[in-house]
């Protein structure tokens, strides 16, 4: 079975997987060798990086190793760009695999590419086992993670004879949030970003609560609103049965291992199927895809082919939380509580070590109050509220959020007086509502990607890709390398 | 007796004696009401702030007092900016009352006016007394400083009904590093800053080590060359006596309370005589001042008088030196150790709680590696390297500095991307050359003050007054004026 959860955006059914089952340490290499079209040839290395930027005191002189990836395949030594991948929250390894469009990006513009891994994410444990402890997990702050690649660059730019290469940083989603921040605040080290689908407003609590929800509920509906519609019957059928306490029915219906005995496992199960929804909204892409557990192609439009397959509205609902839950199709059933996980990211933190450490961000920085109410949306109303959040994140991780913080820290919607940055979003993604869609200044610009999901345009090229994500791409590629090209003029200036 | 020691900047003689002989709390407000020309009649208040703004376990959720003045007299209320001077190493009311002209251009241009202490000063000890223990003294950091006053600025606004106040920022020697990095990491919270004798260079670790006793030699050689060079002789004797180990003479020449009795003794005398020659480089106003100690006016040329007043060198240097150390003429003798303490910063420390302070910082973040050498400056050859500075932090507080961090965090020289931003700096000042001397573009402007010593801008406007301040200060009220107007015209698209 596939055993992915619902994430917020980039963790990783294969290293979830890593995580819960141990599969050897080899999985990711092997698959970087098998039909990477751009064989892009990572070399896997460690930094020795300072543990906590923030305090010189105690355990502020110790350091950790932050795994990277590298390769200097394209790279023309010395006077070649630099791209580095802001790691989010999961194995390097993954986002490494899944974001092709870099790789091929360096083998045009003679860059050197790097992927280094968030802490506290994929093998970049600080404390290994203990990082999740507490207060050991307290070094897990974004502030951390941009200081960290502060220092990785400085360093390896030296290292590498790389002083006057311009650097360019890209992410996507969290990751893209990251990059975004690498630019507002270290300047001085990236010369641009390239974001993609990185919610930089929602996260900073800005916007409507309701927007993720009905974003998702929006791309059902345009497959055909009868889809959205029996998404909408179906949650109805199993509300009837919870207020009947028809457990045994429920249990049938879902086919679950186990029979749900409470308001608790039914809030359960409403949470992991409506999870199954938010996958197959971020992840429809044309083509089937294993980044985040099995995806077919279009999964959106299989899901809405699934729901109408039949009248029998719960059978329909089952088999569609199948094709996230069950890809493979050796389930005979599904247990509740191993498949979904309720945390302070009402979009799903996963599974996992990972899913410990973006919970966390999601009780400290990022701020992730969403709701489905049933009326915006076609989902049973589950409420998230801040104090939900606080009293939820006070009891896991003994922390009280910062609702205020991420918008003060990393500028919110007060944009203006940034540059070279470039916010692409896919109308199919749920999350680009909560980014920057519309270009704010000729220097930071929104690129709206027609039938792109999450972060499309940071994938390889493909055969099914629309005609929208290739001209993205090509836009993004002649930005990028305007200023690369202005990097080295301003620097030419100082020699 | 004057109890100043040496000082990096703007640590005040008045708040050390504060801190060491516990003067009456009402100290300052009285300075206030004797003959401050514009009447401030600041409110002194405490803001309610976050301890750890990196770390949300522990004492992460923790708040402490952290000390501001305000005044509203000139501010036309919820329109007018919004002044705020970001509080450097000391008492803040120091500060207040000398940095006239912020409140000057306050009426001018109705602002509201506020003055935020710098958290482990003054009064903002986190932990009381116990703040300078180790760890509790960790939390002292300049990036613990930029947040509390962005968290501090944007509480206040909603509290004030400000929120469309746009907001400059002030500050001078380290108090206008604190005012660039603000606008540097937090422009969506400030719209400009003044940022008078800001050394941001130096204090990165650029330059030249040997600049800053060099610089203070040239002060004392352009009023006379045979000023230094009688200084120079001076410290030359000192060290033939030194080198006999003819102590008694020493302390006779120097009326030292206690006869010296080693060679750290000599080294201790030379860094008090050394620093005496600083501050008054530092603090040569055309008109006596109160701010760092009782200062005559024109202290450099007071000082080569009493240095040529004779042809015992050695009398001379000593009451040079009196001339800060024994202004009121109340000392019979001279205390070695009380009068001044050797720390992470050759410039001085200052004594009392606010130098554990600064020492920690010059420990820390803030490189101050400077030396004098007796070849590019007139004093005997006191170096003081990076090593040096290593073995001593770790003893004192078991912290190794990162000297390549503040380079990292806050930029260096790489500023081309920031914008709206005033570097001034008087040619007097020996910290003028670890600053930014030439504009770097329309909106990042340095303003040299001819006769100009430490951020003589910041004074209230006096009669003895250079024309190059007059003219500067014009200039500063014309740019802050005009960065007023552009953010007020940009708020107004978004209503």
């Amino acid at each position: 079975m596939s055993k992915t959860g619902a994430l917020f955006a980039l963790t990783l059914t294969l290293l979830l997987t890593e995580g819960l089952c141990r599969l050897p340490y080899g999985y990711f290499q092997s698959i970087e060798h098998n039909g990477f079209k751009t064989e892009p040839q990572f070399q896997e290395k460690y930094f020795n990086q300072t543990l906590d930027h923030f305090n010189f005191n105690g355990i502020g002189n110790r350091t950790f190793s932050q795994r990277y990836l590298i390769t200097d395949k394209y790279w023309k030594k010395g006077s070649g760009p630099i791209f580095f991948y802001t790691g989010n929250e999961g194995n390097i390894w993954a986002f490494a695999l899944n974001s092709g469009f870099i790789t091929e990006l360096a083998a045009e513009q003679g860059a050197l590419v790097i992927f280094a891994e968030h802490r506290y994410y994929g093998r970049s444990l600080p404390f290994g086992k203990d990082s999740f402890r507490i207060p050991q997990v307290s070094l897990l702050t974004v502030e951390q993670a941009l200081a960290d690649y502060s220092v990785m660059i400085t360093e390896l730019k030296g290292q590498l004879g790389a002083a006057d290469c311009p650097v360019i940083v890209f992410g996507g989603s969290y990751g893209g949030m990251l990059s975004v921040y690498m630019r507002l605040k270290y300047p001085n080290i990236v010369t641009g970003a390239l974001a993609a689908s990185a919610p930089i407003l929602s996260t900073a609590g800005l916007g409507d609560s309701r927007q993720f929800f009905q974003d998702v509920t929006a791309d059902f509906q345009s497959v055909r609103p009868a889809c959205s519609e029996a998404v909408r019957g179906a949650f109805s059928q199993l509300k009837e049965l919870a207020k009947r306490q028809d457990y045994s029915r429920i249990q049938s219906e879902f086919a679950l291992c186990k029979r749900p005995t409470s308001a608790q496992d039914i809030h359960q199960l409403n949470g992991l199927l409506r999870n199954a929804f938010t996958l197959m909204a971020m992840l429809d892409y044309p083509y089937s895809t294993q980044f985040m557990g099995n995806m077919p192609a279009n999964p959106v439009k299989v899901a809405c082919e699934t729901m109408l397959s039949g009248y029998d509205l719960l059978a329909n609902l089952r088999n569609t939380a199948g094709i996230v839950y069950n890809a493979t199709g050796e389930l005979t059933c599904f247990d509740l509580y191993s498949l979904y996980l309720e945390c302070a990211d009402p979009t799903g933190c996963g599974l996992g070590f990972d899913s410990l450490a973006w919970d966390y961000q999601a009780c400290t920085e990022i701020n992730l109050c969403f709701e489905s109410n049933g009326v915006t949306d076609m989902f049973p109303p589950m409420p998230f509220t801040e104090s939900d959040r606080k009293q939820y994140c006070y009891k896991r991780w003994a922390v009280v959020p910062r609702p205020g913080w991420l918008k003060i820290q990393f500028w919110g919607d007060a944009l203006s007086s940034a540059s070279n940055i470039i916010f692409s979003n896919g109308d199919l993604d749920p999350w680009a509502n909560g980014g920057v869609r519309q270009s704010l200044s000729s220097s930071l610009m929104a690129i709206n990607i027609l039938g792109g999901a999450h972060h499309l345009d940071l994938r390889e090229s493909n055969e099914a890709d629309p005609e929208s994500v290739i001209t993205a791409r090509k836009t993004e590629a002649h930005i990028i390398a305007k200023w690369v090209k202005m990097e080295r003029n301003r620097l030419k200036q100082f020699h």
